[in-house]
């Protein structure tokens, strides 16, 4: 049975590169996508294929390019390949657009998740021309159920002057009903308090609308979402999920947390997964979680009946667990909700519900300053993503990662980052696998001992001992954050000259 | 007439030494008071006797000191001088206690304010001993009415073993309807959305509570708040202010601001008041504000009719003005609403108003990295205040400073910012006396061009474009922010080894 119902929007179907025609250089171009989930399978593939015989052709073409979060090879790969994105936000994680952002080709807008939605729509970022959303299914009064994630698409499909919708067969006809899409925003000073009090309440419609005179072409698809191998679980991120886990029963045992914990919040990634893990094999009950991206991970804590309910953005499965997932959908109705991510990430929602913040980083300096985005401060690997949202707004948040990063040649725990995301104001709890550091109520000369004595790898734990120490000495009148300037930056200087910090 | 008119509490009135004497070597002592106003007035400075007498028989005597925000001499200076303050938090601007952090006496735990009553509350910083909180009358039913300021006085009285109330008789009678003290606060899950949906709007109750078994002493005073001089705004602050709100009409016209703007934050300080300066001389009408503190400037705005109303945390006033507002305070009934610090500087509420953020910085990196809290790295001036909170969850946010400092030996715009209390991810929009630059939406190397071309002084213009060029031309791989590591602190190192950056 054909996904488009609509008999009015039939007549819209085209090939993908009939659709692509309408996208002009210069354009301000939205796309669905979230952590390789639910982004547009076939436009972005004719849209670089046009690029690039434009530029054969001796004529510049380039778009701006704004997403829900990460794509997949076909949409940010393709495009960037073809040299076809002038500027891009708010969040990559493809190695040819991280590529172009880096060589300077690519501008790059690194802007929080739960800002990127707003600040389009209060016009921030200028006028958006087309959006290319991708759906499970259009209804025939017209309304688009979404597929494997929401992201920015409602934004999208209300700002933009031209709509380009995929329909997607891959994704379940199920989906219906595992939506919220809050329709109650408003810019200032028109806006409401979200009524929003548990994980899984429901605030929205299960629909995305659009416009259907700004509807200029409709592609049908079938094809996967990008399904990333999932890792199993390592010693390390074994070692951080343990530490982590044992954290929270301490909290516990302190009349901090509940016994059923607070929603759960957890970044993509390996260690992300071994804490799910660690709590798949633990003896809490009722979890829920409010965070963005459902992983591996998450499903099996669904599975095993530790996790009542999740609230996300979006799915990042592996291949496996997406086909398993697209097979017994029906099973996880009622237990999962995907939100746009302005709802998934909103402050007020993350500060009401008390979410307990689980994110990766890149290296943290020694008083607690974390960088989440750039290898020795000046290449971007990803993104800030949610991270700023959750952590600023959490219960507790956690930043975790192995204490040595290439074979040992770099300590995670530094003098001084070499690029901060998120400031001593707002890390309360470092994870390494060496152990645990609580930064809660610390100065910054607690926290700094608290971080290399607990996470900091002992190879390297003497040397910032002796740093902290002998900038303590050299500022008499500077011990609040003490630092030797001329050395703080030395340890990432290091690392470029010899190959070691 | 007596300000203390519950008969049940007229018994517990005591010298400011007997008062003090509940109070013991290593308790958690939370005292009321934001930006000098409305801070017990006799009770630390008996404190500080008692600390010095402990000295002098050979005993230590050190507390941890809690506040809302800065105090004022009698307090963190007393008890700084005193040497009995083993800890500080959230936010202070003492010469004496910034002497005893930076010296490392004095632990310090600059947190976002917004948070400050909460992690109370949560238990991240331990049970609260005593509570010394300023009132400016005590009604017969035992509640609280509170003076020139609310700050975390609410958090202190709930979760205080003991308290200690100072009753202030120079503080009008007449503040009675001035302040809005919510009382829904939960702890999650139990959360509720906070309904406040304009700045005036009254969401609590116009008194503090206490629960009066809890009583331990209260003491009488009269005596004023700490006033500080006013100061005429200069040229630089007046060319900054200029700056700022032509950007405001920019923005009107460009329909992303509406023409009575929206909601206005200012943090304390000179260009501050300039700010209101020039908005009481601009064509803007209806004007509301949505801040912490109440300086002249926006007194000043209100007695001219441009602003409508203010609802703040504190009143920040000179002495004239401070006896000037107590004379007339009537006429400003309806027009002034005192709200708790965790309300003024609530992200839910923040964000959701729109506000318009106007803060100062100590330098902001060419990125767009703002250091608000440290000199040269290591030593702490004040702390973060509600910066983080306003500038993370505003409409519009504005870091200003002077181009200059120490007569032009240090230029505001650095390489790389010695200290990081507010991303590249938060900061919007620099203002200088030398110009604006508005960064939304900008890669990070335009926001260099931008901020160095518009905000840095003619004198490091040229410096601060050599050091980005030749960072690009190093990092032909690492062109998202490029930096010379070995180099992106030598501006701060040449000041510490020179003089002169």
């Amino acid at each position: 049975m054909s996904r488009i119902t609509c008999s009015d929007l039939s007549s819209k179907v085209v090939t993908a590169e009939q659709a692509a025609v309408h996208i002009s250089h210069g354009d301000r171009v939205a796309m669905s996508g979230f952590t390789g989930s639910g982004y547009p399978k076939a436009v972005p593939g004719a849209l670089a294929s046009q690029a690039r015989t434009e530029h054969e052709d001796g004529r510049d073409f380039a778009i701006e390019l704004w997403t829900g979060a990460s794509t997949a090879p076909e949409l940010d790969g393709a495009l960037a390949e073809a040299d076809a994105v002038s500027k891009r936000l708010p969040f990559q994680s493809d190695p040819a657009m991280r590529k172009a952002i880096n060589d300077g080709s690519t501008e790059y807008v690194d802007t929080h998740l739960s800002h990127s939605a707003q600040q389009a729509w209060f016009g921030f970022y200028g006028n958006l021309d087309v959006a290319v959303v991708e759906v499970a299914a259009i209804l025939p009064n017209g309304l688009l159920v979404p597929g494997s994630s929401v992201g920015n698409s409602k934004t999208w499909l209300d700002l933009a002057d031209k709509v380009i919708l995929e329909v997607n067969s891959w994704h379940p006809r199920a989906y219906e009903g595992f939506h919220d899409v809050y329709y109650g925003t408003r810019r200032p000073p028109e806006r409401l308090p979200i009524q929003l009090l548990e994980p899984m309440q429901r605030i929205g419609d299960p629909y995305l609308r659009v416009d259907p005179a700004k509807i200029v072409a409709i592609v049908e698809t079938n094809a996967p979402d990008r399904n990333l191998p999932f890792k199993p679980a390592d010693e390390d991120s074994t070692a951080i999920a343990s530490h982590l886990v044992d954290f929270l029963r301490h909290e516990i045992r302190a009349d901090r947390l509940p016994p059923e914990l607070l929603p759960l919040q957890s970044g993509v990634g390996n260690v992300a997964n071994a804490v799910m893990g660690n709590l798949a094999e633990s003896e809490f009950e009722g979890l829920t979680a409010y965070t963005e991206v459902i992983q591996d991970g998450m499903l099996d804590l669904i599975d095993n009946g530790k996790l009542a309910s999740v609230s996300a953005t979006a799915f990042s499965l592996s291949a496996e667990r997406a086909a398993d997932f697209n097979e017994n959908i029906e099973s996880y109705k009622g237990r999962i909700l995907l939100r746009t991510q302005e709802m998934s990430n909103h402050p007020e929602a993350i500060r009401r519900l008390g979410v307990i913040a689980i994110n990766g980083m890149v290296e943290a300096d020694i008083y607690g300053n974390v960088n989440s985005t750039h290898v020795m401060g000046s290449s971007i690997i990803n993104g800030i993503g949610g991270s700023g949202d959750f952590a600023r707004n959490a219960y507790l948040n956690f930043f975790v990662s192995n204490s040595l990063a290439k074979d040992g040649a770099i300590s995670s725990v530094v003098p001084f980052a070499s690029h901060i995301d998120h400031t001593e104001h707002d890390t309360q709890i470092l994870v390494t696998e060496q152990g645990l550091a609580d930064l809660r109520g610390l100065s910054p000369v607690a926290r700094a001992r608290t971080i290399i004595a607990n996470c900091a790898h002992p190879d390297y734990r003497d040397r910032l001992g002796d740093y902290l120490d002998r900038a303590i000495a050299a500022n008499p009148h500077g011990r609040h954050t003490p630092h030797l300037l001329g050395e703080a930056l030395s340890w990432h200087g290091n690392f470029q000259a010899t190959g070691r910090m």
